[in-house]
Parts: structure tokens; sequence; C-alpha cells
């Protein structure tokens, strides 16, 4: 980070830290070097872990923690002993690191980055339920404040654990994340919630069939006309099983041409864990890896595990009379026999449709009869999360309570220990700056918003008005409401300084130059509000103030 | 850190912010993670350096870096072109690494830290001293705002390069460092700076032999009169050559007990240094280390190398007649004249005598003539480095000037590209939190300086007081000169409240209890002044504040 980069970043760290303050969380700071024994403990670190690891002089195991849920629980279930000490709340801001498979797009997803983690510990649930809303809140005020187009999305909790999570999300082109939200019911979430499941506002028509078998083949209703069927391949992670995914490719939408949809790793994922199969999303050539795992267990007369096959058919797609195997068969130089075959048209265990594809705009919301869905990349900012006792179970964090806190109905005044109920809350810091850069800026450069601007206001003094610059300068700078502001009297062209003070994307530039020595007045201009004025040294600070309430 | 701690962190890096832009130096900050490729070419990365190495998953190789020389340099060596950029200077606080040795009293020396670290960049020698000043300058004003009891003294510049550096410490019992300061002239030096010569501020006596040899063995002159001497022994690192430094052990100094001196490994080094023998200062058994060596050789056949016996006279010490050898000989079972043997009572290519030993208490300065010496044990806290052009030759980081500013005479109007001059300057943040409370604490617990104090005052609500408690802590938070200030309303006994606030070391506490019920009169507590006064609410201000500038 160079100077003015510095600034941005220290003003979100300080907007953060308001923003904290209002709910009462402590600022603490731990340190970045952890150990891979407690990481252990928790069961986050594996050999495939995104994590730095070292070892020092005498051979102790280090990691650079990528977040600290471990440390933290450790530390505050060594210090917090009694209930009477919950709620707690604590955050910090700190360099992260991550041996990132892909780092990209400059701070956007690096190897170090910076990150505020709050961490929560409540007694109950409800408590923790309430606490989760506080942060919520106060993060609702914080991305208000920033004045930017976010998004809050119902999101997954992958690898932290719970089952409640939100994200802070702000939409662009370039985002990594998929963004669902209805026209209609305000409802947003992450794609990565589809679980596989067909869900509509309506009434599901009752299933034609409810025991799987090739006999029936029922006829999709109620549904556009499918053109053409799509079929997704993968394997499990052992490589012994085929996994077949039947989705509608194409089908008439509305209009006139045809729709394509795709495939969703999300929703097959989750139907292929309730299916019990260790789905490896990562193989490219799924079909001949589990051909050429078939000739090796033949060539090795092995017969503990027979090759299996196992199709799921979306909602929208026929059910084939009898398993389409004879192409794989030959593939695999096998008899279709030997093939352990099994197929899926209802989610494990339940009687609902599976729906393997992503939402295509337009499509139907599931949360409201009239509404429908639009998808927008963008990039996630903050995340908050409900942990439960995930780690705090683990790593023994409990608190002493009265027996009767926890069941009412007991009679005894005894005491008895918990672990706490814990979240835990993010805001990327070194993402929102590239993040915010890249969404506000335009062609003739960047756009701060006023509250994280390196400086909210530039003087630039124009050749000859050095003098003159300086006063308009101290006139700002020691008015009540005083901006941040810098002067920029360096010695070089009008244009060049107009210039470099679009680039840099102050939010209000105040030229003196050529009408301040022909009528007095100041230029002041604001690009993202499209002013251009020249204002009265009376009226400036006011003007200004005026400008910078809207940024 | 925990909160409170946290907040002493922030203070020390405020306090470092406005002193740095006091000389209009620019806030940057650079990642931790570094390259060890551009550590090897400036030389520093060695097998055996204090710096944690580790591969990423594509076995790129980084390092954490301990000091940024090398990635500032690179970076303001890429930016700046030409001599009109300069000077140049450029700071961080940021957490710095290093695989240390014997990690030890909590922040004082661990693997992860919180350092200052400001780089100048001059294009000339002459203006890299005029910023050196300016640089020593800042932090004296910075270290006097601490009011703490600090030293400057000049010091070593180890292996950062350059041959000016001083030292900021602060004397303590638990210090590392060794400083010695003169009564009378002002002249404060670290220890380290022992160079192994006789340096006295009064004319020396002319030696009896320039030549040294032993027919002569001239008499000590002028010198408080040498009980008993001491042997000094260590090997060079290929343990061929045995180091032995004679030296005054005991002596009569004023007073009727023998003092007893002690070598200083400093000296002998720089001796040894200046001797070609490369000294292993680690080795704790170097006479068994040479005798083995020797005995390795023989049993080899090896006749390549001799082994070497190497002696230095102190020039309190009488030089022996005839090398002393046959108890060497006798112990590694072989012949006086196998050994070869050298002896030196001048340092290396001068006439200057030799001093072995460590400075005493009371020894004369060699500065001036009135002056005695002390030595304080202490710990270093910042420290300024001229390092000329060590890091920007081997990195390229060249500026390209107009031949005349480097060359007065030359008539011609070419440019020409030079090297800039360096100064690194550091501040250790984490280090300053452990000795600082330290220095000032006493039994009752801390004692912060005003300045990154957590709180400057504490007001403590007795019980039943909480209204009365948050009306005062409103008074002294709205009055005009509002100290950083918190309130205590936990509901505690009277005595854990002002234990509490003892230990946490609140510069000022006031209480708002017993004597506001009675006669209206706040009880405000300073321990550093020695105050503990009833003070009316009208006057409750003004005398707090009059305590804070004390402190």
């Amino acid at each position: 980070m160079l100077p003015f980069g510095l600034r941005v970043q220290e003003k979100i760290e300080r907007l953060i830290d308001k923003h904290m303050r209002s709910f009462g969380a402590s600022k603490v700071s731990l340190s970045s070097l952890s150990s891979q024994e407690l990481w252990e403990k928790s069961g986050r670190l594996k050999d495939d872990s995104d994590v730095f690891r070292f070892n020092d002089r005498k051979n102790s195991r280090f990691l650079l923690a990528p977040t600290h849920e471990e440390e933290m629980t450790a530390l505050v279930g060594g210090i917090v002993e009694t209930y009477k000490n919950l709620p707690l709340r604590v955050y910090q801001i700190s360099r992260k690191y991550r041996d990132e498979p892909r780092p990209r797009q400059g701070l956007l997803r690096g190897r170090e980055f910076i990150m505020k983690d709050l961490y929560t510990f409540d007694i109950s649930p409800g408590e923790a339920m309430e606490t989760y809303k506080i942060v919520r809140t106060a993060y609702n005020r914080l991305f208000d404040e920033l004045k930017i187009p976010y998004l809050v999305a119902k999101a997954d909790s992958g690898n932290m654990g719970g089952n409640l999570s939100h994200e802070y999300v702000l939409p662009t082109p370039t985002g990594e994340d998929t963004i669902i939200s209805c026209s209609n019911c305000g409802y947003v979430y992450n794609e990565e919630l589809a679980d596989g499941k067909v869900h509509t506002a309506e009434p599901q028509p009752p299933s034609s069939h409810h025991i799987p078998n090739f006999a029936t083949g029922g006829s999709p209703t109620g549904a556009p006309p499918t053109i053409s069927n799509g079929l997704w391949m993968g394997t499990s992670k052992d490589k012994n099983t085929l996994l077949r995914g039947w989705y509608p490719k194409y089908y008439m939408a509305g209009g006139n041409e045809p729709v394509e949809r795709h495939p969703s790793s999300h929703a097959i994922k989750s139907i292929a864990d309730a299916a019990g199969i260790d789905l490896d999303l990562s193989v490219e050539n799924p079909l001949e890896q589990w051909a050429s795992q078939m000739k090796a267990n033949n060539g090795s007369g092995s017969t503990r595990q027979r090759p299996t096959v196992v199709d799921l058919y979306d909602s929208q797609v026929r059910v084939f009379q009898r398993p389409p195997l004879s192409d794989l068969a030959e593939y695999a130089k096998c008899a279709e026999h030997d093939i352990k075959y099994t197929m899926f048209d209802r989610f494990p265990k339940t009687s609902d449709s599976l729906s393997l594809t992503k939402v295509h705009d337009g499509d139907k919301c599931a949360k409201c009869a009239g509404g429908t869905l639009t998808s927008h990349a963008a990039v996630e900012l903050g995340h908050t999360f409900h942990l439960g006792t995930r780690y705090t179970e683990m790593l023994n964090a409990v608190v002493t309570v009265p027996e009767k806190i926890v069941n009412p109905d007991a009679i005894s005044h005894r005491s008895t220990q918990i672990p706490m109920q814990m979240g835990c809350h993010g805001i990327g810091v070194s993402r929102m700056i590239t993040a915010v850069a890249d969404v506000l800026s335009d062609l003739r450069g960047l756009n701060w918003p006023r509250v994280i601007a390196p400086y909210e206001v530039v003087v630039l003094s124009m050749p000859g008005m050095q003098a003159e610059g300086e006063t308009i300068y101290d006139a700002l700078a020691s008015s009540q409401t005083a901006p941040d502001i810098i002067l920029d009297d360096r010695d070089r062209r009008p244009d060049w300084k107009l210039h470099d003070a679009d680039l840099i994307g102050y939010p209000v530039i105040v030229v003196v130059g050529r009408s301040w020595r022909d009528q007095q007045a100041i230029e002041v201009q604001c690009r993202r509000l499209d002013v251009n004025e020249e204002v009265p040294l009376s009226r400036l600070s006011e003007f200004v103030q005026s400008l910078l309430e809207k940024l």
C-alpha cells in the first residue's frame, strides 16, 4: 500500500471500529503465527488446506493463520469462567494468510489480506440469535454509510461450520460469486445454496411415481417445454462411481428463442452428499478417470469394488425406461451387468423432485408467487456466521451456569458447564478497496465514497496562484465542518493536475485558477454528481459540505 | 493483545505517526510475505539467518520479512527516477518476524513483533547527513513526549551495513544491552563499540617497543596496579586457531577492595577481525575444540594447516618473554615447535595499544579529561542507521542527476545515474510496551505515561453511586480539555476497583464515593505524583489536567 491506498485502508478500519464499538465489541489483536497443533484439534488442518505452514529452528510447527476461530475460542475459553461474563464480543483487524491456488485481481484474492474478524460468545442459541441480529444491524449501517449498492444474501456456511450465514456482496461483472434476487419478495441468496430440490411457492403436483423404477417414466408437468436434455458427469473421489446428471439443456421460455440452462454443481453436490457419494468436482475428464479405474480394478483381479453408475434426473427430464449403460460399457470395455447401477429422481430419503440447473434470469421465485429471479455476479465483502458449538465443544470453551438456566424445570441449585454459543463475522478490508474502486470507477479514474476517500477534498492551486490556493485551503480547513482536505500545490500544468485529481478520485475538487483571478470565484467539481460550479468564497465551505453529504 | 494493551499499542502508533509527519515522511504498508530471491540478491539471506522461510503450493520461495530494506529499496528504486523527487522519506508500522534463537521477556524478544521502520533516500552523503539529523530530532521529540528516562547511544551498525548509527535505549536492570555514559562530557555509547584499542583523552605514553617481540616486555605505565591477570580463550570458526587474550583481571582502584574486570568479546572480536581471524564466539570449550581439531589433523596425516595460537596482550599486562606454549603442547599432545605462534600487543597495522576489558564503573572517559564512566543495562527501543549505498548499489536503486551535481567542476550538461544514499530508522513498538511497563511499574501495578496510557483517566463509581459517577464522567468528558477517559461502573467492591485501577496503571484515578456523598468532593489519586486530594467538581477538570501535564 502506497500512502493514498493506505489512507483508504485506514479509513475503512476506523469505520469498522466505529460500528463495532456501536454494540460494545472489544478490539484485540492476535498473532498471525499460530500452532498447527491447535488447528489439528479443531480438525480444520488437512494436507490439502490452503494454509502456509513451516517449522521454527526448534522444529515447532507453526502456521500463518487465515482466520482465528481456533485461537479466539482457546483464548476466550481460558478467560471466561461464568455465564455472567456473557455476551462477549471481540474483534480484530489484521493480516491473514492463505496459500491461494489462484491469486488474482489484485487485492481481491491474494496470499496476504486484511480482514476484520469478530467473534461472539453467548450462553444460549436464543441469545446467540439476538447477537446475530445485532451484528447484522451494525453491518447494514456500516455498508449504508459507505453508500455503495450492496446486497445481503443468504449464504452457505461452507467449511466454517454452523447453519446460518449471510453474505454482504457488491454486484460487479468481475465478481466470483453468483447472487440470486427476487423482483418481488426481496429474497436474496447465494446460488451455492442450491440444494438440488425443486422449490416452488405453489403446491407441487403429486408425483406419478413415488418409488423410482423404470416402468413408469412420468411426464413432467407444469414446466416450460424442454427441447433437448443435457448430460453432466462427475466422479467420486475414489473414481469408482460415475455420477451422471440429466438436465433440461434447452427449453422455450416466454420469448421465441430457446434458452440454455446450465447444470448447478452446488445442486448436484448436495444430492450426491445425501446419497453418500463423495463427489470430486475438480476432475476434468470424469468418464476417462472412471473407465481407467474400472480397467485397473479388472486388471488387478480385485472384485471388492464393483464400478458404479448413479443417474440423477432433473424433474424436467423424462426418466429412461431402462438404464442407459450400453455406451458406458462399450467405452469401459465391460459388460453392462458388471456395472452397479442406481438412479434418483427424488432427493434421497425425501419425496422432493430434483432440480439440477442453475437459476436463469426470469425463473419464478420459490419464496413468493409473484416474483421472478435475477442473478448477479458479485464480490463478497462481508460474511456473518452463526457457528453454534462447532468450535467451543471441540476446544472445550465452556462456562459455568446454574442448572436452572439450561433447564427451567430443574429444581436443584447446582451448576453445570455448557459450551458457549459462538458466531463469527468477517469483513474483507483489502478486497473492499479493490471492489469499491472497481465498481465506482469510470473512464476518467477512481471515485471514492466520501467516508473512505484518501482525502474528501483537494484544492488545486494553478500555476502562479500558490498563495491564493493556500488561502482557500486555510479557509476550508478552518471552517466548522472542516473536511479531510489536501492542497496540491505542485508545480505542474493545470490539465496535468486536473487529470491527476480525476485519477485519484477525490470526491470533490476545488480549483483555484482563472475564475478566482477574474471574478473571485472558485470552481468546484464533482464528477459523480456531475457538478461543475463557480462558487464565491463566502459560500464555498457550505457548498462543498452539501456535496459531500451526498457522496 | 487484549483491549487495553492494544490501546497502548495504537497510541504508540499514533505518536509515531505524528512525529514522522513532522518531517514529511509518507506512510506506506508493505507485505510481510517477501521473496527469498530478493534477499539473496542483497546477500542477507544465509543458511543460518534468523528468517522464517517456506514455499507456497507452486514452490515459490517466500520468507516472512524481519525488516524491509530490500523491499523498500526495490520499491523506491522502481518509482523514483530523478533527483528532483528526493529527499524521499517513507515509513510503515507493521508486524515483523524473526526465527529468534532465544525468545524471551514477553514482547521484548519474540518471533512476531511490531516495528516502525522508516527509510530515507537522498542524493548525496551530505544531504543524507541532514536527513539523519532531522530524524534524530524527531526521535528526540518523540521520546521526550513519552517522558521516560531514555538515553541516546552511539552504536554499532551490525549487519545492517553503513557506519553511523545511534540507539535510543531505556535503562532497566533486565535490559540486554550495555550502555556506557560519561559523567562529564555527555558521551554515551553501546559497549559493542569497543574496538580493542586503548583510547584516552590524554596523550598516550610512547611505547617502549614498536615492533612486538619477546625481548623487551615493556612495563605498563600510568595504569592502576594490576594484581593478577586473566586469560580469555576462543577459537576460529575452522577450530584451527586458538586465540588467547591476556587481560588484567583484578586491580586496585581508588578503594581498598580489589576490582574485578571482565574481558570484552566485542573488543577481542574487533582485534581478531583486524588480524584476519574469523572468531566463533559461540564455542563454549575452545581449548578442547582446538586440541581435538589438532589431533584430527595429525591423525589424518594432513599437514596443510598447522595448528595456530594467537596471543593478545592488554596494555595493562606484561608480555611474556617467551611464548607460553608448554601447557598447550602438553594438552594437545604435540611439540611446541609444531604450533604456529603469533602475538599482538598492538592493534594490527597500527601503533595503538590493546584494551581487552569491558568498561568498569569509574573508568576514565576516553573523550574528555574530567569524566568517569558508568555502565547501564538497557533495552533498545529505537535505532537510527545511515546506510549509504549498501542496498541501493546492490539492488540498482539509482536516480538520474546532472553531472554538475556530482562533480561541480564538470562543464558538460549531460546526466548521469548514481545510487541513492539511504538511511533506515526503527522503533520497536511492541518491545516499547514491555520496556515502559517494566521500568515505570511499582509494587501496586503499572504506571503508563499519559501519552500512551490505555486511558488517561478512570472514573470509579462506588457501589450505589452509578448515577453520580456518570455525572462526573460526563462533566470531565465534555470539558474543553477532555482527557481520554473511561467510567468503571462495574458492580464490585470499592477496594477491588481501586486495586484493579492501580494494576492497570491509569495516570489519574477519580473516585466518586463517600466524600462526594458527604461533602460534594471528588477524590483524585495519582500514584506517580504521590497525589491524593479531594477536589470540588468546579475545579476537577482543571486539576486533572494539571496532573496529566506532568505525566
